[in-house]
């Protein structure tokens, strides 16, 4: 799968522009997570659950707060912050000025215009600039796919199906409706206005994915939105930023996903669960229909209820 | 915010037309509601929910029953109806033919046809007849705006979005999919056909509103659905007719409001969450996710479970 | 109401092909469910659910496993297979190859192009070939309907909805954003690339049913799903393939079923109610909002919860 490039950085980093209180000049070049960070990029910790992660961080600053530096590494110095995710994004908001808001895409044409190989189109689907599509692939009526995305090979999309800041594989089925990298639902609640938390991340779905109709699948804000390879998703599934679902998932109608929760491979997911947000769901797992995920849920286990339980407890508890 | 006209009166009130029993000629001009009748319109009352309302109506006359005809005021005389709604219904369609169905907009004209100052369109973008939209804003491909919406300034629509009978305010995001503005779900239920209940209100969207994608507001029955400044919702939100939600709340994906709730400032509701119709949801209300909410929330709690009860409580219960 | 054909059948079903063990060459024309095969088709039996209908099948040959034959009937010969589902979706994949995706239609052209008595189309509605729109009908901007679909008179589809393999009675109403006909939630799942299940049904929609805004209804795989005559259906509604709601039903908004479950008449659901797949709904049935349907239920009882039960119980047990 090759490389998108869907916002451009319009600026460095310069952190004492952010935090007078700075000793030193620092200026870095973007900001990635944690895992994702190289030596010039800051990254940032901002809860408990992602401690792991920052302990293994090639990144040399970090924004974090008081409780949470003592999690860095000797390679990583704290910024400190009080409002983390509220210095995160107004830092995003300068080196990423056009990720809070979704701007519609003012270079789109009608598909007639380009020539794109054994690819077949319907009436009216718009296409932005820079725009891949893969052989024998089919677009279908009343489409819009924003600049830069990449559809691979044999991959069928529905109708008024919109698509921005994706990158989706071969042989994938999207049905009409869906709405496929808007920006998320992330935002620092102010009185007046809130701030909306730019999101730079992507859309990626993997080869022979599934995706019934009207279905909502939101970028990621600094890391990606991923669906997994040969996974099926029913009709109207919410899927939010960040959200990374595995291989061979069975996910049914109307579920939802909070953000930033990973979903492991061969998970069973029956219609209208919710699960929350910065979960992490084992391989294997199968949650029952209406389900309401609060925690995280090991390898191989089988879950009902709301808040969710394993399976046997929940019989065992409506039978009383 | 200015006044826009969605439907026009065709015809005056004639009571006698429907009431054979009245002792004199009553001509009215509307039908509103009990806080906003005027001493020329008819008003009515047909729960007890409304009885505070009754008391200080403006109103002289009201459609009621029996048992509710003694919470009017003595300036309201009672016509007295065994099926209150239906009887509204009939009349609302008598005066207001064309508010029962959503019939499409035929003076759609492409926007490339109008002259809006500062306005960037898509492709495809059809706008009814005296549709006012701001500076700045922008609407994205495949939208259809129809007849007498108004939309400020800097505000930006994405694609395939459908908004009729609306007045949307400045710096306000919706993104794409979104159905605003279409008739409620309500009719009086019939053995053949049913009964459809005309929708004369409208959808009111305040200052710097976010919407996520595939999201649905049904506009008002007879009074209008309000959603306050500064409140954000998440994909596949689902509001019903007459809902009026406050400023600043923050509604997560998938959340579902019957209709005729009102619910205050500061409230943040959970994913999946379900608001039963003609609630009263307090200032600074948290509604946890999943949870179904089947009366009243004073200011300031906390609630989660199905049906809906104190958090505490709630956490108590599930760890027994 | 009209019959239509929307898949062609391309090859006539050796069964020799599938089962090697097959004494005699056994040709059949096509592949039905239990109540409608004829002689000359073969049919399936894959759940103890459906052991009625077996009884009465005027199959000679249907696929089923060792446990389940003995149901058949002394007619009706059974064709063993270790998978019946995955046996059942080759068969199909063969006979239907175009049944398992869903391709745009290529032949849709500009609604201008076409000549309908007394019909009106909004701008940009695309037709394909063989389409019946009765008169007084009106067709929103950017719908799109395909071949061989037909809708009845008088009968009002909004805007950017898709429509395919459906037929749509008299004075019907279809708000914007509904996706009808698309092919439902079917697969046999297999470690790299699932095996999609080909749907050959179709979605019926009886006269007087009216339908709320981006609702999505699947076609039927075999069988076909039905929504019964003067049914309403509020927003965001998911109804999976072979479902059958019977007439003068209620549904509020964001209710889900799964698949192939049967509903009887006057029945209401509440808002957010799930209902599992494979089940008996009974007439004058009501079902609280929220609650999750796992049982079938009898003729004129009231249910909530999750799982749902007696309502009394219900409000016994959240008393406690």
């Amino acid at each position: 799968m090759n490389e998108a490039v869907f916002f451009k950085r319009k600026a460095k980093i310069n952190l004492y522009k952010y935090f007078k209180n700075l000793k030193k000049k620092i200026v870095l070049s973007n900001i990635k997570t944690l895992p994702q960070a190289s030596s010039s990029d800051l990254t940032f910790l901002d809860s408990i659950k992602y401690i792991d992660q920052a302990s293994t961080t090639k990144a040399k600053f970090c924004l974090t707060n008081e409780k949470l530096k003592k999690y860095l590494p000797s390679n990583c110095e704290a910024i400190i912050s009080k409002k983390v995710l509220f210095d995160l994004a107004r830092i995003l908001k300068d080196i990423y000025p056009d990720a809070d808001i979704d701007h519609p895409d003012q270079s789109l044409k009608d598909s007639k215009k380009f020539k794109y190989s054994k690819v077949k189109f319907g009436n009216n689907v718009f296409i932005g600039k820079k725009v891949k599509i893969g052989k024998e692939s089919e677009i279908g009526s009343g489409c819009i796919i924003e600049s830069n995305v990449i559809i691979g090979k044999n991959s069928i999309i529905g109708s008024h199906v919109h698509i921005k800041n994706s990158i989706i594989g071969d042989n994938v089925v999207i049905q009409s409706g869906c709405k496929i990298g808007m920006k998320g639902f992330g935002f620092i609640p102010l009185e007046r206005t809130n701030f909306k938390f730019p999101h730079i991340g992507s859309v990626i779905i993997k080869n022979n994915v599934e995706m019934a109709s009207n279905c909502t699948i939101d970028r990621g804000s600094v890391d990606n939105t991923i669906i997994g390879e040969n996974t099926y998703l029913d009709n109207q599934v919410h899927i939010a930023h960040n959200v990374k679902i595995g291989k061979n998932c069975m996910i049914a109608g109307q579920v939802g996903f909070a953000g930033s929760t990973t979903v492991g491979n061969n998970v069973s997911i029956g219609g209208q669960a919710g699960i929350s947000g910065h979960l992490k769901i084992g391989n294997n797992v199968k949650i029952g229909g209406g389900s309401g995920v609060v925690k995280d849920i090991e390898d191989n286990k089988i879950v009902m209820g709301y808040p969710a339980k394993d399976l046997r407890e929940f019989v065992k508890e409506i039978k009383k």
